[in-house]
């Protein structure tokens, strides 16, 4: 018998990666490209303003031999800015609470052409007086039991997940299901600061190894400065220290940029546990994302009090072969995947 | 006799403006170039890299006519960034608490040639875990005193003058004394937000009408947002409801321009308030800039319960002023201005 093969693509704005899962959920396979969608490909002598042929083409370029195998499954997820007003099709939003597992439940169809379905993901909505959307994170965090599970550890009771980044994503997850989340644009304005704000003038080229004495010291400095007393003046009101304490001499100008990172991550932290509901206060902490970032904000998170799970970044690879794992029980009925 | 003249200049980093006084303060004359620190002029033929002479050159442009009238004190105020290390000379920085009249006691002087002497003001640095530093404004806060004199208000008891503006400034003065003072990054941040994150893609061009009812709901909004119990999340975790609350239909293109700065003016105020201590939250409050952003200020800090004076943006004229004489007080015992 052919052994089957199933097909899921984290597709963002800048580039689109590919896994071909096996029956169990091993990864036989990977590929990335350029292709995301602000940068997809045109074909030669083709209109460039034909969007959906330029998704058609990345996705036959990246996928086409994966498809042309005996056994792998017709039907492709994805997840991200593909399902954006500006992706492939608008795969739309639901609102949180949510289930992960009905995250499968309510994907957007696109017909790839040669008998082949490009189901899309869903966002999250979440409403109220600061609204706020999620879109590739649900997938990833949608990954997170699996990883926890292969630590030996059970998703029980009150998760805070963590997926730090340009958009720092905090979820709420209880018994399989995300409650709310929240936004922390820390990652854009620590760049936005650095490259265009006065702050940058001061910080040099040179960026300090991530372990080095000088680097953690001057980032715990920043957390210390936004979570103690003298914080309280809040973000706009502090971040001109990082220059001000290399005029009075107390930093170096690669030191200004771990220092910066730091009260931002320290505000950041401030601000979503300040923000929790009291039975929130206790619930377990994992972080998800690039290791070095991960790292910092776990010693943010102990100077606070905190302590988190580290886990990899593969979680929106996990996110992927679960939620595709959902869809086919949901459209076999009789329990055949 | 010949009525004596005196001269003070705003040099800044883009821009110079110099008033000519007269005896007894009023302003006989005033003019602006675009020679600012970063900006200088070239004579033909010299070297560009000689900042000395391009600063003489600048002063000598827009100035010489006055010095060369009879009457004209051969010693001329200035303040601003030509005291700073890219200035004309650097002319340090003095700690607070200051008095104001001891700024005019700290001058660096500079031989301008052809008998004239630039006295340049000293900037202010505030020592501590979090140091701040001010230059150029120190000479707007020494105005204020003149300026509320002319609304018949006498500046006595604790006062807390708000500078707003790219890096609004916050001085807690009593009794002539400038005690501490805070620098806010809320104009630089904002037009950094606008102008480069992913808050500013769905603004538009369109600015509203600064008196339009969308634009100041709009920023009232914003103001409530980060001061009401929902922006304990702090400035990182709410600003991208600028963008979703476009996203659920609630803003428009340019309303979430001015949502965004009520945000920001909101978190600077709350947290100048939040890091006052007990017997400045009754101190008296004036404002001092523009009057379009005066005007946001002062509506933003009656939501927060607390009234404010707003005063003309001369302020910088009234401190040179201010500074001339009391400089001229100390180089002639006799008192003879």
């Amino acid at each position: 018998m052919t052994p089957r093969q199933f097909i899921g693509i984290d597709w963002g704005t800048s580039s689109m990666r590919a896994y071909l899962f096996a029956d169990d959920g091993r990864v036989l396979d990977s590929r990335e490209a350029g292709w995301g969608v602000m940068n997809l490909p045109v074909a030669p002598g083709s209109d460039p303003g034909d969007r959906e042929s330029r998704f058609a083409r990345a996705f036959w370029e990246l996928l086409g031999d994966w498809l042309g195998q005996p056994g792998t499954c017709r039907r492709v997820m994805a997840c991200g800015m593909v399902g954006s007003n500006q992706g492939w099709r608008e795969a739309g939003y639901i609102g949180v609470p949510v289930a992960l597992m009905d995250i499968a439940g309510s994907l957007t169809e696109v017909d790839a052409g040669q008998g082949v379905t490009l189901a899309i993901t869903p966002g999250l909505l979440q409403q109220g007086a600061l609204p706020d959307a999620i879109r590739g994170e649900e997938t990833q965090i949608a990954g997170v039991p699996a990883l926890l599970a292969q630590k030996g550890t059970d998703m029980q009771g009150c998760w805070l997940l963590g997926l730090p980044g340009t958009h720092s994503k905090w979820a709420a997850v209880q018994a399989g299901r995300i409650l709310r989340f929240d936004t922390f644009l820390t990652g854009e304005l620590y760049s936005l600061l650095v490259q265009h704000s006065i702050l940058g003038r001061t910080m040099g080229d040179t960026v300090l190894a991530p372990d080095s004495d000088e680097s953690r010291q001057s980032f715990m400095l920043g957390v210390r400065n936004a979570t103690t007393d003298i914080g309280r003046k809040g973000l706009l009101g502090t971040i001109f220290s990082s220059r001000t304490l290399s005029l009075t001499g107390r930093l170096t100008g690669p030191e200004q940029r771990e220092y910066l990172s730091g009260l931002l991550v320290g505000y950041e932290l401030q601000g979503l546990l300040a923000s929790l509901q009291d039975e929130w206060r206790t619930a377990r902490i994992a972080l998800v994302g690039r290791p070095g970032l991960c790292l910092r904000y776990h010693e943010a998170l102990q100077e606070l009090g905190h302590s988190a799970d580290v886990l990899s970044e593969d979680a929106g690879i996990h996110g992927l072969w679960s939620l595709i794992q959902h869809a086919a029980a949901r459209t076999a009925p009789t329990g055949r995947h």
